[in-house]
């Protein structure tokens, strides 16, 4: 089982180092690291790092700005994003965290790293346990700020 | 005839488990069943239940949350998804539901409740009697709400 | 020559029953008809009448709802329609109605039924006098509501 | 060296016209002509003429409205065309002249007219003498209204 | 190792004199250039420039103008290069200067110079030092105005 971890020069967080390292704390995962400038150099990026270096999923990590015009950029990047696991039949997990999110640089550095910590372990799950997501289907999960919960009639 | 539920632990309700039920209620369907983390892993989802599990048609249902950020996610887990049916030349029945379509909890539940199960008479429509669709043309069908019905001269 | 016609049932008006009611007033066409819960099940509805059921054009009609949800799912569906005539090289003509086109149900009725019957004759042209087209290039022909006409220095 | 001009019947100005009168002014140039209903068409009209009519370079010409549905249109047809060159390794060029980028239609027939011409003329260098282009690069070149010019600090 | 560079003569500043200027500064790279008019011809440029000219990755050089109309002309090109990037399993780095960024024309002139300086160097590292761009994820990097650097907690 081989994982692949993109991230960019761009954020403000080293969030390829945060992924690493959770999921070095599951099973035992090879892991393939590539960097690039910024978000909209992730598809291609994934892409690489199925074809070439042979991964199995892989976690794209980004923060994009908090203007209108890194909004645009993240969308075109998502779409990429999609378009390359279509092409390659295999999951990239996308995790961006974006800069408006948080209050200050402090809360953006923790949901940045708690972010990336929880879907390390969605890409665990949907590789070895896919049996785990099926039963957490419909629960309201969010990777960093509190899970929404069930909505119950 | 095997359809395809994928379904996410974002929503906040298990849609999927209800696309099980109203699905076994028709005619004699294999199911197979995947559930992703969010929205925007549904299309190579789709694409894996096609290509690897074999399925004739997959649903594909979604609970995208209410600020513009997320009906953006929206649009591109769409795209992705009319994307996958043209790949494959199989229909996938997006069941997509705003979590502000709702005034409530309670009338969240039971929109994504009844929307999931009047789309899932679509997708055995669809694939074992297309005529029925036929019949139906112009008829201002609506899922979950009430139908809008036909506009007369 | 066969003429596919998809439509849907969300749509307020039988827009499938009219195209063929209009195609059938010209020449010895075939048609295939494939009816569709919503817009964007279209595209892989052309696509399989192109690849299954032979088609050498399809008329893709539909009627979107008034609300900016809706307009997404309108620009969803174009998109899906543009890529598959790349994907066959056949020409799909495009049918929206937009509900909001029309001030009540009689011109949203009215304007679905004339716009449907302009573009099957453009369809006809489109496959079997393509100069005539060539003829009308440039005189701002409108469907439905009356032509632009041409604007001279 | 085989030109193709792609334009439409929703144009208030016979914009293909205008592109054949330029081209023959340059070189021997042969040239194929298609016209469709409206910009959408367009892409899927470029592609037949790289691959049924063996065009090297293909002018896509075309008026969209004023209005933001309009706008969408022309969006879409602009992601058409991208996605057509990517498939063919051809170049397209776009000329759209948007009805509210005039003052009247005595403008907007001149503007449509000129910009043409000047795109007509872009084409042919492409082709035929790309070593032109880099000569001119960053000059601020416009097509229609007067150019922008370098900027210089 | 050869390096595309790929700019137009709608940009104000020839963003591809300085790119080539300055990769040449870095080891012994092989470049090809390619002039096209405007940014949503860059797509197919690039394409060409890996398909038929063999390059190993390429910039993408543009400057969209100020208005609403041009926005979306970057969108649709930023679209195009994801996709080529995909399609050819090779780097693209997209060095867009948007005209409203700068102040004056002075500014302008600086910030597509400075801009593109620091792309092409992004360009060698991803060719040639992939490690080099591991040490910098996360650090904040800008191209042009001054860095954002890391967010601590």
């Amino acid at each position: 089982m081989k994982i692949g971890v993109a991230d960019t020069t761009f954020s403000r967080v080293n969030m390829g180092a945060v992924a690493v390292d959770e999921l070095k704390r599951h099973a035992s995962i090879a892991i393939e690291r590539s960097t690039v400038p910024g978000i909209k150099d992730l598809p291609v990026a994934c892409k690489k790092l199925f074809d070439e270096r042979r991964c199995d999923l892989v976690m794209a990590l980004g923060m994009p700005g908090g203007k209108e015009k890194d909004r645009l950029c993240a969308h075109e990047a998502s779409q990429g994003l999609i378009l390359c696991q279509l092409m390659t039949n295999r999951h990239i997990i996308e995790v961006f965290v974006h800069e408006d999110e948080a209050a200050d640089d402090s809360e953006l550095a923790w949901l940045a790293e708690q972010r990336t910590r929880e879907h390390a372990v969605n890409a665990v799950k949907l590789l070895a346990r896919p049996g785990d997501l099926i039963k957490e289907a419909g629960s309201g999960q969010r990777q960093g700020f509190p899970d929404a919960g069930p909505a119950r009639r």
